[in-house]
């Protein structure tokens, strides 16, 4: 079970638990409250794994920030991956919004080409998602113990997060599970790469060398599978 | 001047200092053994932020790993960042010496290509040597009062390091400071995210993903003076 699932699994829990005779009729359904208090950690979470950085952050500290107890925070999340894999699932599922608003089924190649990019460019805008992205992989590859599980899983959560964008750009829709991974793996080091570099020295990086490197990614993953059959083609001749 | 030039003028004082009529006969010149004391000081710093990261490296423990004082480790280094800035200029030296010899001035375009790329995928092998890179940056990111003036010298100690290879790169030798610094950023952008990327989840990013982006990147930054050039002639016409 994934561990965003486990903590639904408590949350679904500690609801049934709490769900006393004495409440009052006033207060908002207790699913509700505990949906809010989620939220609440979620963007205390946001706000301490920026000031702090992902390492360093404290589960006391995000506590603290959204005004609950340490105890509140361990009914939703079992620890600080946990808290990070709902942030990502959080992210992909406002991307979707904004996607499927600009696509139809009618798009062309190249709409979706400057729908992803302009999204990406978009992206590469939200210093603090990018950095609390780069700083999460850094902190598995220092840790290595879970590496494996916490890629698999990464990997895992982006994949069925962009699933539900797939009917709208059929190149994705097109491959196998193995291919999206790949796909994730090129978007990452490209995204990943442009932030750290742009952010750390803006004169190295220009406004159109990023915009040229984000257009070559999108055309070269949307084209992936075509070349590849391409070359298979060839082989095979 | 430079953190390492200035450092460079300390182990001078220091060695003028120490220079006692008292010195055994028999022991190595000051000169040398100040030289080897910085270079067990870089060699303890590369192993202690391997282990603890750059941010949580403490120069304490660097000097002891080193079996200095504290007081050795400053005469040598103003700080961490510092000490950073010499490990990149070590870094580029040894990379110099690789270049030299697979490269003479009647080597052709495909040649370059083909070094540098080969070069550059051999640098992704290096594990440490890449994660200290992208800490450094992530590092100076969340402490900002610093980031203009290391962000130049970390451009101005790569143009410099790269300037001693450029007589049999052409297409480097071509462009200016600022057309340098970008091509700096380009190739910190893609080493940054591929290096990040392929550790965190090898399944993501296949060997062939590797070998392709670095050599779109290489092509790409030797080719950008006559894309640009060609580009304004267009204009101009």
């Amino acid at each position: 079970m994934l561990d965003a699932e486990k903590s639904r699994e408590r949350l679904r829990k500690s609801t049934t638990v709490s769900r006393r005779p004495t409440a009052r009729k006033a207060a908002p359904p207790v699913q509700d409250r505990a949906l809010q208090t989620r939220q609440d950690l979620l963007d205390a979470a946001r706000r301490v794994f920026a000031r702090d950085g992902f390492e360093l952050a404290r589960l006391e500290d995000i506590a603290r920030v959204a005004g609950k107890t340490r105890g509140a925070l361990y009914t939703h999340f079992a620890n600080k991956e946990d808290l990070f894999f709902a942030l990502i699932e959080e992210d992909i599922a406002r991307d979707t919004e904004i996607y499927v608003k600009q696509l139809t089924p009618e798009s062309t190649f190249e709409d979706r080409v400057k729908v992803i990019s302009g999204h990406l460019e978009e992206l590469l805008r939200d210093r603090k998602r990018m950095l609390l992205y780069v700083e999460f992989k850094m902190y598995v590859l220092r840790h290595p113990t879970n590496q494996k599980r916490l890629a698999e899983l990464h990997a895992k959560i982006c994949r069925e997060g962009a699933a539900r964008k797939l009917d709208l750009i059929p190149e994705f829709s097109c491959q196998t599970d193995a291919e999206r991974r790949r796909t994730g793996g090129n978007f990452g080091a490209t995204l990943d790469g442009l932030a750290l570099n742009m952010y750390f020295d803006p004169e190295g990086l220009t406004a159109e060398d990023v915009r040229r490197r984000i257009q070559q990614l999108v055309h070269e993953q949307l084209l992936r599978q075509s070349i590849e059959e391409e070359a298979e083609a060839l082989v095979s001749k």
